[in-house]
């Protein structure tokens, strides 16, 4: 580009509408939120070109994170480092340190040696992650800063490194002395790491300070002008026929002398598999209104100490969290390890009550089913089991339990009007549970449907499921 | 209390009601969270009492929170370590650790020995956070489990230490030997300690398993039944004749090709001062709309690196921050230390939008003077220099810089309704304006009025003040 062209004032006033544009748009339908991941080593002066960009649009709005690399490891998932920062929308955020960095330097610098498939595997699992934040309204705009050996030699002459490596903690440069940027080594070295993943970045060509800032800034003001795609389908949906455990809801007895016996056993057996499993434990309860999802924690809980274990009670999303990717709250919660978590509902709200009340699209919801395998995959992949129940009752027991709940005066308040509104769906929510049983019973995360009619009986199968799962 | 009086099952039933009652409150005028603090040896068996809340009440909406004790230090505020768990509006927590447990454990485990004088400025600090919480619809319910050194030595004989202190991290026991259970000696420590700061807490006597079970059961069901009290104003509020800053605009001016020079050294002396500042940074910016709060912030920040430094726009508060105490989402942005803050418009709100706008009642914002004095001096007190900028525009140069931004196709998105009407209102801005000057205007948080018709100067006074700040 020739010079004369970059005009910086035009483009600066330009970037600044677009900004003030998607700030203002966060609550309208075509929202979206821009993701900047920045790579390229630092005698690139990408620095510069970051700095650059502040001064053109307004810095309130433009959040910049530099973090240091975080050592890759298969306990660990890509956006648990990261999932505070990733954008709202109508934000837009850099991040000077991202998965690809903590890639890159796990590989250059890592205490242990990364094979071509350990690598492959956790570059898949980055793209697939990306598509999901790219398939709910986040750009991600990857920016890749290159430049030639011969310019970083000579920039390394009056370039004061020890500063500068204080200053952007983009590496942990302990592993070797700084002498190696003195020879190409370092240089080969990053270039051919960066060469197996660089394929859909954007390069800037960094030779030139004043280029490589327009292009950047260029780069930034096109993906604020872009309208985010739409999500397409790419699941084939047939609807499952209705799974025939939803319907006809089996009702085993047991006596109430030898549940009383049994159940006790099997509690202290769930609580010592629980607190002395060398994996995280997710358990996740779905069901009708008044399926006893409530009272089966209970019983999972019985004899474990309160802080051993956090329930979620899953409602409708707040406002900030409608701001993210619908996932995203539930990342939150899986940010510390060690831990058991238990859903009283879960993220499976997105194909039962939002597809029911057709809050989202046809598309959104079968897109969602492949997005929720990925996600417990990555769960399962990351130390953690993941086990899940959908207790199956009757209409006929529904409606009995909600009488009674009516006419108990302490139970009175766990009735509303909702319910009544659910239940007349039913067969909606039939169709869904049972298109849920059929895309998201995978090897790693199979569904337990626990007719539960019969409660004790019921509370039996879901221990024992635990028991096993947890021993397996 | 005699057994017979002991209806868990009645009082289960009425504690489930009244935590679903306070659940669904929250968005409620007289809303409220509960925040249990416990406290007392292990060997009360609190563990116990707490296992049996959760089994009284719905587990679901009954968070508890075992956090390890943090070593008290001036440089952290109470609030840091906790920031993240304090309830919402419609919660109720329990903090097995909290900032007595903090306290506590510091006194009698901490490798330096606390004197009587910073362990009573400590407390006050913590009494005054507590006052605040409290004036904000959180229930603090202080709960110390107490137990004879004879009942302790009983316990003793089947107690299993080891596996205690691995499963409720309360203490950090590396400091001593697990032998000092065996006399008296930790046991009159930790008396000791406690009689210092038990005054207004709840004594539970844990002699008796179901006695103390019920005891504490029973208190938490008496506090879900409290009413909130209402804020009763302290301050004996005058309103400030109207500050002459405010009105009598200085128009000093400065000749371009100086002021290019000057300012530019400026900022660089700014950067420097900044970067290498020992103590944290927090800067505000407060003015009418249109008073050049934004480009202030862009002088300041211009030799900075875009990592060195948050800028946090403020505008209305999200629903969940509404949930939480009016400070809570300001404590959120000082988490990490070594940082510069810097605030485009800030809790100054409370005072100012939220006033004029009567959003909240006259108690409540002037209450806020002496809440903001003391968050400010806790901020001060904890390594961080805050700097408030209140940047003064005549009604004229408003109407000059509007017309402007309307008249410049650049600039349009910048001015909306609301600007307008906020203009009607400029007078009582001034008054609102002019007591926070008045009541906020503290020896470790000064303000600096800045005027600003003349930006040219303006930048330059503003540089100069943040200079004179950091070098004090």
């Amino acid at each position: 580009m020739k010079y004369k062209l970059m005009n910086f004032a035009q483009l600066s006033l330009d970037l600044i509408e677009a900004q003030y544009a998607l700030k203002n748009s966060r609550n309208e339908k075509n929202s979206k939120s821009i993701l900047i991941l920045i790579g390229g080593i630092e005698l690139t002066n990408k620095g510069k070109s970051i700095k650059k960009l502040t001064e053109l649009m307004d810095p309130r709005y433009l959040k910049i994170r530099a973090d240091i690399p975080n050592k890759i490891s298969p306990e660990k998932i890509i956006w648990q480092p990261y999932v505070n920062n990733i954008p709202k929308k109508g934000e837009i955020i850099i991040f000077y340190g991202n998965w690809y960095t903590d890639l890159l330097a796990s590989t250059l610098y890592g205490d242990q040696k990364i094979s071509e498939s350990e690598f492959q595997k956790h570059l898949n699992s980055i793209h697939k992650f990306e598509e999901y934040l790219n398939n709910h309204d986040i750009d991600i705009v990857k920016v890749w800063f290159d430049v030639s050996w011969e310019k970083v030699k000579g920039r390394l002459s009056h370039f004061d490194l020890s500063k500068t490596v204080q200053r952007v903690p983009n590496f942990s440069w302990d592993n070797f002395p700084m002498d190696n940027w003195k020879n190409k080594t370092l240089y080969n070295d990053i270039q051919n790491v960066k060469d197996r993943f660089i394929d859909d970045w954007h390069i800037i060509d960094s030779e030139v300070n004043k280029e490589r800032n327009f292009q950047f800034a260029q780069l930034v003001l096109d993906h604020l002008s872009i309208t985010p795609k739409s999500i397409k389908s790419r699941l084939r949906y047939k609807p499952a026929p209705i799974h025939p455990a939803l319907t006809q809801i089996q009702s085993d007895t047991i006596d109430q002398t030898q549940y009383v016996k049994a159940i006790k056993k099997l509690q202290h057996k769930v609580a010592e598999a629980l607190r002395y499993s060398s994996k995280n434990v997710v358990l996740v309860f779905e069901g009708m209104d008044a399926a006893g999802k409530g009272s089966s924690i209970r019983r999972v809980i019985k004899y474990l100490d309160p802080h051993e274990y956090n329930i979620h009670g899953i409602s409708a999303p707040e406002h900030f969290e409608q701001l993210h990717p619908y996932l995203w709250r539930f990342w939150t919660k899986h940010s510390n390890n060690g831990a058991i978590n238990i859903f009283d509902r879960s993220w499976y709200g997105r194909v039962l009550v939002e597809r029911v009340e057709n809050l989202i699209s046809p598309a959104e919801w079968q897109n969602s089913y492949e997005e929720i395998n990925q996600y417990e995959k990555q769960l399962s992949q990351s130390n953690t089991i993941v086990i899940k129940f959908w207790l199956a009752i009757s209409k006929d027991e529904q409606l009995k339990r909600f009488e009674k709940r009516l006419n108990t005066p302490q139970k009175h308040f766990k009735i509303t009007e909702e319910d009544w509104r659910n239940r007349e769906k039913w067969d909606k929510y039939l169709q869904a549970a049972s298109d849920m049983l059929k895309y998201t019973d995978t090897p790693t995360a199979a569904w337990h449907i626990i007719a539960n009619d019969n409660k004790l009986v019921a509370r039996m199968q879901i221990l024992e499921s635990i028991l096993k799962r947890l021993k397996a």
